[in-house]
């Protein structure tokens, strides 16, 4: 009998690898920050024993979420503009709304909302690219959350840097800054194809390499984006970036709702991971990804929310239920997007666009703690039947009970340990009514 | 100063009608089943008191929810079958289990659950097309809800009918006897012109005329079944409806996700309402209603959940974010749908669908006091800048904090007042494990 610092018990364990296993009386053991073991609940406890055993019989248990995109500080621009043509947004609403109101406060005070609303969704690691990503990692690292943090690369002056070349800079500072926090990673996150010049993506692509780092951005959101670059660079952003050098397995590639059979066939080439943002897609009238096309293909994709300004909420399983309908809808098959499928992409396939999944993203021996609870014992999840389809049809938002990072409990039965929600909530409202 | 029942004062109060306005700080006077009075908390509290004041400083009050279209009793075949091809789920799941399974206890145990988890969600109203539609209104009107029951026409026996003419004369002795009944209105409900006789279809339709009774059906659901429609009829259902003379106002058509341009026109030239179901229709990959084009034409859309068993919530506030978000992409349109439109389709839209929109629908003086209180204080609220986006966009599932239906609180603060929520749960519970 070894001893453990952990031993949580539950009526359904879903360990995401091997795929498609549902365990029923489960029970996990954990042993500083790494699982020691998982399986029946007999089987477990007959190899472990801990002073503290949490007791979830009507829950399913889960790896921790992954929202592979998003712009935490941006949860205070939630609502700020709803409805509009998709130009107006930007460049008569957001932009304004940051150039007037951006400072390390409000990307504090955002991301802390952010966070609080991730938790509470089952959100164990989350990407960000946003200005002052040492204020995002910061705030991360002390809530105990796991973070890939995209610097900002783009070549406008912003409140963050005057240059791409300044902002390459600072970030390969906070980078070596970081190295010795295990759950921060920082990352090269080059806004667009369209807001940074060739000579700094080429830039990107040498220091990104030289440091297997994994690179983060915006392509081929809508078509507009997609017809500027025949008339900019002659050829589209995906070309474009492969004769940069940048198609590899570092890419994560986000949106990428409009594909050419040829650009599909580079992307899976490449290894290049995507990431589909459905909500915002649909929410900015921008498109759908092809998630089945590029499955096929090989190609792994991963699930982000986006920001709460295009979508509104930070809930990453009601980003794979909108995932799973779509593609089942625009296939014109109903088991296209099956619900294991959805559940991997939100876990597994995160992790690994995020170059996480030796790490993270299932219930396995020797990976790391992350480890989120779901109580299905409410009407609308009655009866349970398939766990899996509960989770990703039944509409959970908010409906995280438990959750683990690296063994540490930061969502204890919908409490938090490491926020202040009440201070939180009183900072978020103070920019509520603030003016461009 | 007049004396009235119940004072509810709260933060917002969106009343959908008159259109477009959102009271900051406002309260709600209640006498008996109706509204006394709506506005600004000070001009009601001028006009009103009461020794019942319910305080809501954080919440959104809304008109309830019309939920148009659904299957309560399905409810127990929530998970049964997933990610299944259409017609193995119908043929060789759904069917199978109901004729296996169905009885009086099952569809009292499945409408018990599914009025949980409606008022849980803010539904004040429902419409029910299912067995046992004499157990549903009793189960409706126990809980104190209002509901539309759509007693089910169709030619092939099953356990409550032996053939349409009984099920049309047992439905109109349920009509009779819910007459005094002023929360039950008994409906027709012909499943669909491909399950139901021509010879049927005539007697339904001449008997809603005479009783002046709304009739709901099933009506293009998919591709397949307008196909069927040319082999069978040698023209489309709509058509085929149309010579029967039962477009009219009185026609809630369920689906409608292939619409021609004559179809479209014929259906608003006759003021059909049209039911929108998206969660469904994608889900069975059967389509996307063009609620746009429908709109334009100035048809009256409305929302519906559908069964638990292709949806998998009963989520009606979740249906009105997906219609809004398919809207927007298929029209390449990010003004479509906005909000406080989706909105006045989930309430009041509802209610004009289901000949109640005199009663109920909207908070106004003299109408019904069908009331919901959402609590938007949550983190994946804030800042709350515009409520009714927060309400449509905010992922609310299961969010609703209060219900009142004719001035009778139902939902309290998550506890039901006439459910007994353990007994439900334990009976669902017991029909995890059926077979066929």
């Amino acid at each position: 009998m070894t001893p453990c610092d952990l031993l949580i018990q539950c009526r359904w364990c879903i360990p995401v690898a091997p795929s498609g296993t549902v365990i029923e009386h489960a029970a996990i053991a954990v042993t500083g920050e790494r699982i020691a073991g998982v399986g029946p609940r007999a089987e477990v406890e007959a190899g472990f024993s801990s002073e503290t055993v949490v007791d979830l019989g009507r829950h399913a248990v889960i790896p921790g979420l992954v929202n592979a995109h998003g712009h935490a500080g941006m949860t205070l621009l939630r609502g700020a503009a709803e409805d509009l043509p998709l130009q107006e947004w930007l460049s008569e609403v957001i932009w304004p709304l940051e150039a007037a109101n951006l400072s390390r406060e409000f990307v504090r005070d955002g991301t802390g909302l952010a966070l609080a609303e991730m938790l509470s969704m089952g959100i164990t690691t989350f990407s960000d690219m946003y200005y002052f990503p040492d204020e995002v990692a910061r705030c991360a690292s002390r809530a105990g959350m796991r973070a890939e943090v995209a610097f900002p690369v783009v070549d406008f002056p912003n409140i963050w840097s005057r240059s791409a070349d300044e902002a390459l800079h600072k970030g390969m500072a906070l980078h070596d800054e970081y190295m010795s926090d295990s759950r921060i990673n920082m990352v090269f996150g080059p806004h667009a194809a369209y807001t940074v010049s060739r000579g700094a993506l080429e830039k990107v692509a040498m220091y990104a390499e030289e440091l297997n780092r994994p690179v983060q951005t915006h392509l081929h959101e809508n078509a507009a984006e997609v017809a500027e670059a025949r008339s900019r660079v002659g050829q589209s952003w995906i070309y474009y970036l492969h004769d940069l050098g940048l198609l590899s397995p570092a890419l994560q590639a986000v949106h990428m709702t409009q594909l050419t059979g040829h650009e599909l066939d580079l992307v899976a080439l490449h290894n290049v991971n995507v990431i589909h943002c459905p909500h915002s897609n649909l929410k900015l009238a921008s498109g759908i990804c092809p998630v089945e096309r590029l499955t096929e293909a090989g190609v792994n994709v991963a699930l982000g929310t986006d920001g709460a300004a295009s979508n509104n909420a930070l809930d990453l399983l009601s980003e794979a239920r909108l995932a799973a309908l779509l593609a089942k809808q625009t296939g014109g098959d109903t088991t296209r997007a099956d619900a294991p499928s959805m559940l991997h992409m939100a876990t597994l396939g995160g992790a690994r666009a995020l170059g996480l999944d030796e790490q993270t993203g299932s219930l396995e021996p020797g990976k790391l703690a992350d480890i989120v609870a779901f109580d299905l014992g409410a009407p609308r999840f009655v009866p349970v039947r398939d766990p899996v389809a509960t989770l990703i049809h039944g509409a959970p938002a908010g409906a995280a009970s438990h959750v683990w990072v690296g063994g540490r409990c930061l969502f204890d039965d919908g409490a938090y340990t490491t926020l202040d929600i009440d201070a939180i909530g009183a900072r978020a409202e103070r920019w509520r009514d603030i003016a461009h």
